[in-house]
């Protein structure tokens, strides 16, 4: 395929195929140095940069509400309703639409404010926050408590119990995990999600093993945390609940934490490498390290996967949210050979995830330094997407994701495995080409 | 090999075959039905048959102290000094080892009363036990709390800070967990060790997951019972630090939930199904569910491992405990295929992980309904070891297992793999040919 912009075949043994090697070299080398803690737990609006009232972010790239879909507007909405409900005003679902659809309300991706959100991702001011911090250098992300299984916000429901769920994770399970983590030492979330990947995760869909790993490192600061206050003990009992119960709990943490990982390593100048994918239900997006804060986007695909009783793949939305994160970090669908038992989930066969695995080297510059999978002999995880190969092999990256209802307030109706379009990778080639002044 | 008695060469095709095909289906189909449930914590002495004053319960087949090891002498030394402090007597050391070289205290195996433990496995009436019931026949088993790393009694250490710890397990943790069972519904234990293998736990040595779904399922319990109590935000967590601090928690409830299953396979007329592995750390012993209670035995033996830094082989104690309950169940080193991991502890690669359960096939007559391995296809475990083809192959059973110092007082020094003396299973089988009136 010598037709490829940058293909190795046209400028492998050149001086510009030696400086892309380098780039992406020290691209991958700044993702994989990252050391990301977790820190605490915040309201949104006091620590995400840029984030005001009158704004909401929300997963993938830019999108206008004219254009959202049912699942993202029904989180919209919901996100809308939770606010006013902070300023004391009644929960009224025609008057929060008529704001998104009239311009009232700034939509803007949680990625152009350090931020990542599963799903709909649509985070509020006066929502909570996990923080997230690189240890060497004070960088943080953020990414909002998962609300669990069923009827939530991130899959665009936003019925009655919905809102008190958010609210209840505002207003008392949030703070008192704040307290928590503000009584010790800061969580290193790069250790945790490497004993994860040795118990059966791959830190995208499969979070039980992190999940309970998280309950093990906060149980007790929890409840030293709440005891000298009043109804302490029903509080702490309450937050363990919330963590014991979710075994996606972790999964918001980990993302920030990827989401670190992956800025670590964008804008690196002439690095082809994948420093973001995500989709907010209607396209799919990346950026690339070397080409600045632009957007390369396409359609977002249907995914493949297991539908729960009673509905099937003409009730699904197109692929949304940004934690394919995940997967640009390198765990994920990247890691599913660690996570045999996801089969059940997302459907295929333990030898088909070890093969999702294995394919992934083909389009990463690196194997992770600390992310390994035992089945593979220790193998460090597919690190660091590079866009060459990608195009020159046609193979885009495999990401595991949950299946939305296309209908704002119905929710999950599944799990499986998608491929995003290949568009966006050839576009961003052709554009670092032109950046560099190679055909 | 028609020289082994019984062997299919020599009676597969006969009515004594066929006889002993259907009581070893009968065997394990009941080993199988078992449900354990986790129930309760209670005093030793108060709920285990025929435990009182003035005896103490050990690991393996029965052994008198003149041939005890050195880290079952330091485990019963301790659990003396530990009788005595409960009846307000100081800790004298000589006056223990009197009592024990004199017979003044009774030793039995904890196989003998319904209860399995780890390495030395001691048990004395003042001890907290976990309580597990099947519960179609409500029939129980106990196992004592497991105490973590380091020096412990189980691994023959006594000093002050090892009886403090049995101490505060017996007086505090025990209580509170026990407290915390009471308030709700039993755990199900078959439920959570299926879990487990699927996040990478094997269930003798590697139980993180599985220690991890304990305290998932206990944290806001153990919360709630110890609420109303004076200082109970302190007590909830440490009884949390104990949960979430020691990876091998729920080794010892699986313990008696595997004991309650080979049990229920024991006693088959004509049944050749091993029903008791277990070793006290001189001797290495079975028994069969159609031999009756009597005990096969020969020496221990050596354990191949990992030493921590500063041991090695010339230190070890051989084999030594009754965790072997878990392979007798068809988990630990049975389940290995689904714990590449474990390898970081007990030395070998994955594929040996993996080739250790494909063996273990071979000498077995079932795979678990329940306990099923995601790496090969979700294929149950090997459950219910045969004598007959143990002898005939050449294949005794995989064990894994911690190592101990030969000497009371040290610990833990490794851990490992090791295969038990084939010398019983060859006697086993004679005996059971000889019942049968068959060569």
């Amino acid at each position: 395929m010598s037709d490829v912009p940058l293909s190795p075949a046209r400028v492998g043994s050149t001086p510009v195929g030696a400086a892309i090697d380098e780039a992406n070299r020290v691209a991958v080398e700044r993702m994989t140095a990252v050391r990301p803690r977790l820190v605490g737990v915040a309201r949104a609006g006091e620590v995400i940069p840029g984030l005001g009232a009158g704004m909401l972010l929300h997963a993938g790239p830019p999108i206008e509400w004219a254009r959202a879909s049912g699942p993202l507007r029904g989180a919209l909405v919901g996100a809308l309703l939770h606010e006013f409900a902070q300023e004391g005003m009644a929960a009224d679902e025609a008057r929060a639409e008529a704001m998104l659809a009239g311009g009232e309300v700034r939509l803007e991706p949680c990625h152009h404010h350090g931020a990542v959100g599963p799903m709909a991702g649509v985070t509020s001011p006066s929502m909570a926050v996990w923080v997230v911090e690189d240890e060497a250098t004070g960088r943080r992300a953020f990414s909002n408590l998962n609300e669990g299984y069923g009827k939530v916000l991130r899959y665009g429901a936003y019925a009655p119990e919905v809102l008190a769920r958010l609210r209840d994770l505002d207003q008392e399970i949030g703070p008192l995990l704040g307290d928590a983590l503000a009584a010790g030492e800061p969580l290193d979330l790069r250790a945790l999600i490497a004993e994860a990947l040795h118990m059966g995760d791959e830190g995208h869909n499969r979070n039980k093993a992190g999940s309970l790993l998280l309950l093990q490192r906060l149980a007790a600061r929890v409840v030293r945390a709440a005891g000298a206050t009043e109804g302490g003990s029903e509080r702490a009992a309450a937050a363990l609940d919330y963590l014991a119960g979710n075994a996606l709990a972790v999964l918001n943490p980990v993302m920030a934490a990827c989401k670190l990982m992956a800025d670590a390593a964008h804008g690196v100048p002439g690095s082809t490498l994948v420093s973001t994918m995500a989709r907010n239900g209607t396209d799919f997006g990346i950026r690339v390290s070397g080409l600045g804060d632009r957007w390369l986007t396409a359609p977002a695909a249907r995914v493949e996967g297991l539908y729960f009783p009673g509905y099937g793949p003409e009730d699904a939305n197109p692929d949304i949210g940004d934690s394919t994160i995940t997967e640009t970090a390198g765990i994920g669908a990247f890691a599913m050979a660690a996570a045999p038992a996801i089969v059940t989930f997302v459907g295929g066969s333990p030898e088909e995830a070890t093969a999702a695995t294995l394919e992934m080297y083909e389009i990463t510059v690196a194997e992770s330094p600390h992310f390994t999978i035992p089945q593979l002999g220790f193998r460090g995880t597919p690190t660091g997407i590079d866009l060459r190969r990608v195009v020159e092999l046609g193979i885009t990256p495999r990401v595991n994701t949950g299946i939305a209802h296309r209908l704002p307030g119905i929710g999950q109706i599944g799990a499986g495995l998608v491929r995003p379009p290949m568009e966006p990778f050839t576009a961003a080639l052709r554009a670092c080409a032109a950046a560099m002044g190679v055909g």
